[in-house]
């Protein structure tokens, strides 16, 4: 139980879209937040299944006191299909993790989630810039943070993935937008690298195998994961007992927490 | 500020779908139940034109973590027609107040108003059975109470409606549910009735006239209202002054509260 804002017909209404919904954290995240500023205003969770998200979304697009969403999983992709308008790095990654809902009722779309991951290491004290990154993962989440991360003036970025081709594509793809990047194609050696981020889904189940082998990390290295649960992954635990610096999964989604309040219009946020 | 259960992703959803929306009580007095039952679930306003209610209807019927929503102006009659199935008063009435959303998407729709107007005069301690009664309007809440006092076994029914023609086609409808009602259509004259009951829009506004000549009230007589705002219209003020005894308009919704937390399938209500 907690303290929230009568809900009455003045209230602003919020979403999260999912399927499934039950793990969802944004409603508990952002409550708290319309709380703290006295904002009237609630985020519930919406569950919709992907076969259903068209129809669904025809509908939120023409409830007048609902000023935006969360997006989670599966919807990021079909979301920024749906989108009158994202920003570009939900362009760039095809994905969207937010939705605004306009007066007149266009949906415009971002992705915060590799800024937010930014926002993390800097919170964490860990200034990217100029550093060399090893990224393992070439999907949407890697993808968001390889942006971010350039955006922000890494040295160097190597993409290690299991499927080469794809880790290919998407340094072409980054190459477009900042064509300066150097950017390479690797292997999940983390030798030489200061930064070594998980964007793979390895971590997820105490079964998987880990991304790289720990015996390669050291106390110079920092290692950042983007699971969120469990809390500390196997691949977190084994790179603190190597002596690396390392951030949480949830670090990203905390930190992108003021991004998301601003972008989706909440007094109080830029 | 109140206490609320935290929303999470297992919270199930509620509506409210009116325009405009800013008025509605439904989630105060909803969320208010599913505290105090520790229910985890709560309802929102959803503010919906009626141009746009088969588009957002739609999506509703997809939304897998809703339950169900209350229906107020101007949505009552067109809700019936999108409904799948609805109750026998909502059928007569043409007009449902609330709609379940089965596990299926199915929307089966039902009409209280009648029954919670019963249910407020008994728990004021006026029992309807055998008394005679003046009915004054013939619109959706009319129809609705006159079939609940009729159903509960008055003695006398008599209809008095601006529109004569539409008086008499509430008559011709409620004669086919109960073929032995008297059931007459009459003036604004309350002379020789018992329970007296306001259900035109005549009160809204400061500036109407009163629906009846107050001076034609008595001690013996119940006025009932089913304006809830202002809370004590002119009318019941004059029948206070008379003597009369008086129902609000909005016990009404007080009274149905349960009954709509039972349909909605709320753990504890019948």
């Amino acid at each position: 139980m907690t303290l929230l804002p009568t809900i009455s017909g003045h209230t602003r209404v919020f979403g999260i879209i999912a399927d499934p919904i039950h793990h969802v954290r944004g409603p508990t995240l952002f409550n708290e937040i319309f709380q703290k500023s006295g904002y009237d205003a609630v985020m519930v969770p919406l569950h919709i299944t992907s076969a259903e998200l068209p129809t669904v979304w025809r509908g939120l697009r023409d409830l007048r006191n609902l000023d935006g969403f969360l997006v989670t999983v599966p919807h990021k992709t079909a979301a920024a299909e749906l989108c009158d308008a994202v920003d570009a790095a939900a362009s760039l990654i095809g994905a969207v993790n937010v939705v605004r809902r306009e007066d007149d009722g266009r949906m415009v779309g971002a992705m915060f989630d590799g800024v937010g991951f930014v926002a993390g290491l800097r919170a964490n004290g860990y200034e990217p810039a100029g550093q060399s990154v090893l990224l393992l993962g070439a999907g949407g989440a890697a993808s968001a943070i390889a942006l971010a991360l350039l955006d922000c003036g890494i040295g160097r970025l190597t993409i290690a993935n299991r499927t080469s081709a794809k880790a290919e594509m998407l340094a072409a793809q980054l190459r477009k937008v900042i064509p300066n990047a150097e950017i390479a194609i690797g292997t999940a050696d983390p030798t030489g690298h200061d930064l070594v981020v998980n964007a793979t889904s390895l971590g997820l189940y105490l079964s998987d195998p880990l991304p790289l082998n720990p015996e390669l990390l050291t106390e110079r290295m920092t290692v950042a994961e983007i699971i969120m649960n469990p809390v500390e992954t196997p691949l977190l635990s084994a790179a603190r007992a190597r002596g690396s610096a390392i951030q949480y999964g949830r670090q990203m989604l905390d930190h992108q927490l003021p991004l998301l309040a601003g972008f989706l219009g909440l007094p109080g946020y830029p």
